[in-house]
This record gives C-alpha cells, structure tokens and sequence, in this order.
C-alpha cells in the first residue's frame, strides 16, 4: 500500500469526539465543592478531556510525552536564518544529552522526551532517546521547486504517526507536538498562508529573532514559494509537499494518529499550529483533539489558531519551539482533568 | 515583646533582593543555547528567582508548599454571600480530607498543602494537615466596628509567619498563598480600596458568584465601612484590623516570613492580592519575593496586582481562591529555575 493511502486510511479513523462524556464532565463540575464555573477555564478543559477520551471523569493523565520532530530546509539557502543548518544536529545531539530547554521543562512537568530525526541533513548519532526515521537529509529549496515529494511528505507524516503509536502503546497518555528546524518558520508561514488564505508579510515572523533585512528576505521568500507553487488547500499533502518541512509532515502523523487513539495533543508554537492546519485539512475531526498549549510571538501561530478555533493557555511571549511551551501547558491540563477525578460533590461533603 | 512590637521586627528582616545574582542571570540566559529572549517571561522570572534567592543559577526548587489560610467573617450578617458561615469550616474539612480544588492541584504540581486555622467561627477537629492557631472565633462586622482588635491582627499576622517558619524549616522552598473564608473578598475589597485609593464599585467583585441584588448590597457594604473607618495606609496594622480578615493576617505573616527568609512567594487571587498590599505597607522590600502566579476575575485583584507591579503569570478566568491559581503557577515558576539550571550553554554545546 502506498504511503499516501495509508495517511488517507489513519485520518478516516478519527471518530467524533464523545459529547455525552462532555455533558457528563459538565454536570459533574456543577456538582463539585466550589461555586459554580469558579475554575475558568480548567473546567471547560477538563470537558474537552472526558470528549476527547470518551470518559467522564477524563482517565489519569499520569504519562505526558513529547515528540520533537527534526528536519533541515533547503530554504537556508535563501538568508531566511542567521544560524547555519548544522545547528539542527547539534540540538537534536542536546534533546539527546538532555540538556536543552525541553529537557529542562520535560523534568518539572514529568513529561518524557522522544526525538525523532525524519529529516536531518547531516547524520545524528544513535542514542536511546533518538528514533532515526529519516525521509530525506533536509527538503529542496522551496523557492525553487516541492520540498519533497508527495510520497515522501506522506512517508514522514507516517514516521510521526508510527512513534506516537510506539509511545501510546507505552502508555503515554497525553502527546506535546515539539519540533526543530533551522528554517522552519519560513516552510511554516507558507503552510499557514496556504490553509488560512493570510498574506506572506502576516504570517511571517522573527523566528529565531531575525533583524529587519531579513525579515524582508524572508517574506519576499514566502511570497515568491506561494506564488510558484499556487497551493491548493484542498490537496493537504501537495501543500506539505510544495512548502512543508519533514518535521511538520512527522507531526501531522502525531496528531492523527493521537486522534485517531483519542489521546489529547497539546500544540506549542508556530511550527506545530501549521502542521495541526495541515492535519485538520486532511482529517477535520483532528482538530476535537488539539488543546493550544501556549501563544507563540509568531504572528503566524495566532492567526493559525484562530482559523483552528483554538484558544491558547498560556501566553509567555516564548518563541522557542522544541516543545517548551506545549509542556508548560501540561500541568494544566494534567490539573483539569484531577479536578474532574478527585474533588468531591457537594454531597459528598455535606454541604448545601 | 508585643506581637505588635514582632510584626515590626519581622518587617525590618526583609534584606534588598540581589540585584548581581539577577545580573548574572541575566547574561547566562543569553549565552544558553536557545535564540536570546526567545523563553519570554520564563527568562524574567529565572532572573527574578535569582534575585530572590541569591544566587545565579537559583537552587532547585523541589519543594513547593501551600498554606490556606481559614477565617470567618462577621460581615456575612450583612447579606453578601449566599453561602452560610458553617461552609468555610467544610471546607477547612475537605481541605483535610484532600478532596478540595487545592488538593487535586497540589497533587498535580507536587506541593503538600497545610490548612492554618486562624479564625474559623467554629471548632474544627484536629487533622495532621491542619494547624490550629485560632486567634478569635471569626471577625466582628467591619461595617459596625473594627474586625478585629489591632492585637489580634498583629498574632494573626505571627501565626502565619510562624507556620510559614516551619514549612520552611522543612525545606519548603516556594510558597503559595492560599485562602478560604465565607465573606472574605468584602474584606479583600476593603483592604485593596484602602491601600490603592480606589473606590468601592471598582473592587468590589462577584465572589463566589453572587447576583446584582447582592453585588450592589457588597458595594454598598463596602462603602459603608470605608466611610465608617476611614482607613489610613500609613497605619497598614490599624487597618488590617479594621476592615481585614484573620486568614488575611495570617497570609501578610506568610509573605513577611517568606521574604525575610529568601523564600518566592507565589500569590493566588484577590485575598492573597489584598494581603499582598498590606505586606507592602509594612515592608516594602517584600513586594520583591512576590510572583504573581495568575489574574484572579475578581476586579480587586488586577486593581492590587497594578499596584504592586505584578503581572500575572496566568489568566484562566479562574475566582475560586484556596490557593488553586497560584498552585497553577508553580510548574511555570520551578521550569524558570530549571532552564538557568539545567540548559547548556553554547559553548558546552559546541554551537556557534
């Protein structure tokens, strides 16, 4: 079977989320010993939760995990980045080493660390935390041709839904969308552009804090890829394949496939908001299961949640990526669902 | 010693927060392998952390402990609460039991919680969580007299810096201000209207919930208590025990214990931001060791919180109190500490 028809395959089996647990968790709510709505907006994520995992209480959510996806771009080539391609490697090797940002986060909030290599340019060495998937050493650059090709988007959409099987078949409960890429806020504006009809100098952002020369280059870059390529929004994966990066493709496959096990799929920043865009395009069912985690400073990530219907959690002025902002919305969300689990009604205390 | 003569002392222990160690923070951010800046308000508040605690990179903070302060208050005979006096000592039970909001997060985010009875109306059966320092039996009717004698504020005051002493001498290292008491944001009102000069229809809030009706009796309770006692911020005691709350007390002698001791403070919603001004009042340099853990719906609250210069780390449209807000915020405070900690620098990381 090819690729592109598996992908067809795993995003047919997102079912409708469970509106009668969500009733369920809001009647309970009504019930707990606090005044009524006094919890904001943890009790309207707590009722996400029992829809998303068709239970009322939301089962424990004990075991977070977070996937950071790595791919190189060709689009480098452009001047979009100040930093040089090899630094993707070297902070895969730091997720490995466990001393990065995500690192750091993962351990407050007990989360642990997958890194996945679908798209590295140069070789990373092995390492316990790695899985090494690699599609393609980095996509072409997109001003001048795809990316990739069709089937090699749908072969890295694959390798991201094939590791969030392995960990939820490991018990992790809960999935953080964590990515990295030098050049991938360039391949992520073009894919926001696509889905959200936006207009390159909307989309475009600092990334990595890029000064105002290169910011110019950089929408002129975006500008020029939807004007070669023409996106069609109604063909997700040739999208992902004209602008996309390995690592958004990887996880469009993570969103689906924790859809498609109704785990709950915390987003980050600009990165993951394009590839959930991408994922809802090819499944619209997807987008039930995404929570926002935080609002990146992207100008790209508001508008591409906003076209999701997602409000963001946090809101931290973070532009980091990697997953940061994702895991620290993990308490929250871990904390939504224990209200719903262990306080007790009103008759249970005595009271009223 | 009077308690009075106690309150001063303590105040006076308050040092100047470390103004090199937020420096060094400041420069080791930028030289940790992330773009700079791009960690947002997590960056500022590592550097706050190390200010706070004197030293660059803060220890760990493993520890996190919320106290809930619990009083009663006589102004409930006015009518602005629907909820009857005998729920604050049900839920000083549940608190207990561990079957509260506060529970459910704490467990969550890994802090242990401890009730401080201050001043419940009612007896309250002894619990290995709870502390028993019951300074009166609830307050009197701030609209007919003071709440409290100015002594009895002054030992509200020490029973919370007491307890707060004792967490710490447990190696509690981040404490968050929690509250429980049926009538406490009339009080909360008061104190904010007190300090900041605001009027009665601008921090007086919905509570617990409560209708128009009884919003407009609330305003006009609070009126009436500010024209009664015309309060003078210059005597922040005398004022605390005018229109105050024991649990408010005894969370001012938490903040006051806290700073003296170097210890981050994490506020939650309006009462604690009520106490927080107090704290203020009494030593200014305290407002140094506060985080502002998250933007209580109460109006008081970002009235108090703009007073101090605090900016909320959190906006969950959440008004329960208990502590829940601020525990919310643990995770993003202890993930601040971690990233100066933890990340390795360019150089280690043989990047750039």
């Amino acid at each position: 079977m090819s690729a592109e028809v598996r992908v067809r395959e795993l995003a047919s089996e997102i079912a409708d989320v469970d509106h009668e647990a969500a009733k369920q968790a809001r009647d309970r709510h009504d019930s707990l010993t606090k005044p009524i709505g006094s919890l904001g907006r943890l009790e309207e994520l707590g009722i996400h939760l029992a829809a998303i995992m068709g239970a009322c209480p939301p089962p424990r959510l004990d075991a977070p995990g977070v996937i950071v996806a790595a791919g190189d771009h060709g689009v480098v080539g452009q001047g979009v980045s100040p930093w040089p391609q090899e630094v993707t490697a070297a902070m895969v090797a730091g997720f490995c080493d466990g001393r990065a940002a995500v690192n750091a986060i993962a351990r407050v909030v007990g989360a642990r660390v997958t890194v996945l290599d679908v798209g590295v340019a140069s070789e990373v060495p092995p390492h316990p935390r790695l899985r090494r998937a690699k599609v393609r050493a980095g996509t072409d650059d997109l001003t001048r041709g795809a990316a990739m090709s069709r089937g090699e988007a749908a072969s890295a959409v694959l390798a991201g839904a094939g590791l969030a099987d392995e960990l939820i078949a490991a018990d992790v409960d809960l999935l953080v969308t964590g990515e990295m890429g030098i050049g991938n806020t360039t391949s992520a504006a073009c894919l926001i552009a696509a889905f959200t009809g936006s207009g390159a100098q909307e989309v475009t952002g600092r990334g990595t804090g890029i000064d105002d020369a290169t910011w110019e280059v950089k929408v002129k870059v975006v500008e020029a890829a939807l004007d070669h390529h023409q996106p069609d929004a109604g063909d997700p994966l040739a999208v992902l394949a004209a602008v996309g990066g390995l690592e958004h493709a990887a996880l469009v496959g993570l969103i689906l496939a924790g859809a498609a096990s109704r785990v709950p799929i915390v987003l980050d920043g600009v990165s993951t908001n394009a590839a959930a865009l991408v994922a809802r395009a090819l499944a619209p069912r997807a987008t039930d299961y995404l929570i926002a985690g935080h609002h990146s400073v992207e100008p790209g990530a508001a508008i591409a949640l906003q076209s999701l219907g997602l409000e963001p959690l946090l809101d931290l002025s973070m532009r980091l990526g990697e997953g940061t902002g994702g895991l620290l919305a993990v308490p929250l969300v871990r904390a939504a669902a224990a209200a719903l689990r262990e306080m007790a009604t009103f008759g249970e205390a005595g009271i009223g």
